[in-house]
């Protein structure tokens, strides 16, 4: 199997996971979880669950019983986007070219679907050493990284900057504030999640948190590349809306020959982070791959 | 010390306690931290937090241990009120006589202020084992029932069903559905929080889930009421807004009299459910006075 077909696969597992996870969507009071299922079943790659559960096969770990926590940080990051989304906020109308959450369901319920998703992620989280057998001091170590991942020293503190500097001149500095907290953030828990919960030693975890970090980076400026170089059809969404924002993005900041340069030597290091582990962290490697050679 | 002055003190610890949980408004990104903290000190009775101390203490355990606990049920409170707040939702200007938080702070920054309480609430929880030495088991259930009691089947349910049902004609079965959730669900939680981190036995936390479910009909019912014949002054908001915004009440459905009468009959049965406990449930006795003799 070559390694899209293998991430198509994996893909394919998450998504049945995730099905089972969420309530059905007659389940009382329907329209929420209409709202929810809706957006975590609108496409995505599942790159963060898939890191979940390559960040427990990197460590010796049982894909199975990581499962709920690649659902968990799904979850998470699907409530990320529909509040981004929202009209106070990116006010986007599209997202992966379907009508995003609010514009589907309204605003109200958008705000509670992400509220929910937000919430469920503990909740499966939580279910872990019920339902899986999971200790439970590394289940609460999880939760506790998965929040502040999430919290106003990560996601939410990115968002916050982010939406303050559209329109002004954004440095380095601030770019990289932005994204390693946008996007990093969750990818690297995701990572250190599945290898948290199959007991990875604190040395592995340290590796495998270079590798997140520089895999996050690599596939932000790929992200942002892709903004003004992509094709509209495949990426689901109009190019060129991060500069018609006044984003601050790699391009933007470097051109985009310096952006790929940049793009490549961060997968350069993610790859050399991995560089004591075995066959057991090959997905993990093939994905650097998949992120920089990517055109979604 | 009569039973106000003890309930006001026990306040005072509560804010302390949250004042040291929450990042400080120079934290970075401040806006957020500002919106938070506003958010936070607002005002309030503090309630719930008083409720997962006297839970603690009515099976012996310690009040200072799970004081984190006591705050993150306050902070996933005040995640939903600020939420409840929004344009939106419920279009509120003024919360215990102040402007609401997306009045002080902007719609987008309320919404992530919400998001920020919600997410911290699990954050703090999960703090437990390192900070007070808690068993991870103990902290692991208390996380898994406070996601529950804020999810579809309990606050947020409640709001969409709430929001749905504006303007319609409500059944005592709805009446009761919304407010067993968007009420009752955050009550309960707060007992059991408290009694579960302290090693409560099951027998115990059943007696307490019934006093909780009890106390928080008599409070909703109060609640109403207030809305009804409340002195404006006093309870910090325009009195007669249920009524304009059609919401569905117990004096709606049942007149005052009536209303009154299921509270004090609610009262009585949160009594007797601490009958076999001693001195140790005393404070959640007075606190069963206090809530149907508020007048605010």
């Amino acid at each position: 199997m070559n390694f899209r077909d293998e991430l198509a696969e994996r893909a394919k597992v998450v998504n049945k996971a995730l099905d089972q996870c969420l309530p059905s969507v007659n389940a009382y009071p329907p329209a929420i979880h209409q709202a929810v299922r809706y957006s975590v079943f609108a496409g995505g790659k599942r790159l963060r669950p898939i890191l979940v559960l390559a960040g427990a096969e990197a460590v010796g770990g049982n894909t199975e019983t990581v499962m709920p926590a690649a659902c968990a940080v799904e979850l998470l990051h699907t409530y990320s986007l529909v509040h981004d989304d929202l009209p106070a906020m990116d006010n986007d109308d599209l997202r992966r070219g379907q009508p995003t959450c609010h514009r589907a369901f309204g605003e109200a319920m958008a705000i509670l679907a992400g509220d929910a998703l937000l919430t469920s992620s503990f909740n499966v989280l939580a279910q872990l050493p019920q339902s899986a057998g999971v200790a439970p001091e590394r289940v609460v170590r999880v939760i506790s990284e998965l929040a502040q991942a999430a919290g106003t020293q990560g996601l939410i503190g990115g968002q916050v900057v982010d939406l303050a500097s559209e329109g002004d001149t954004v440095d380095e500095d601030m770019l990289e504030y932005i994204h390693t907290r946008k996007t990093g953030a969750l990818i690297r828990v995701s990572v250190r999640a599945g290898a948290i919960l199959s007991g990875a030693s604190e040395a592995q975890l340290q590796k495998l948190t270079d590798y997140a970090n520089s895999l996050g980076l690599a596939f932000q400026i790929v992200d942002d590349i892709l903004d003004v170089v992509g094709d509209e059809q495949i990426i689901g969404k109009p190019v060129g809306s991060d500069q018609r924002n006044q984003k601050a993005t790699y391009p933007a900041l470097f051109g985009l020959d310096a952006a790929r340069q940049k793009a490549t030597e961060a997968a350069e290091t993610a790859l050399s982070s991995l560089n004591s582990f075995g066959s057991e962290a090959q997905f993990l490697r093939g994905l650097v791959q998949f992120v920089i050679n990517r055109n979604q």
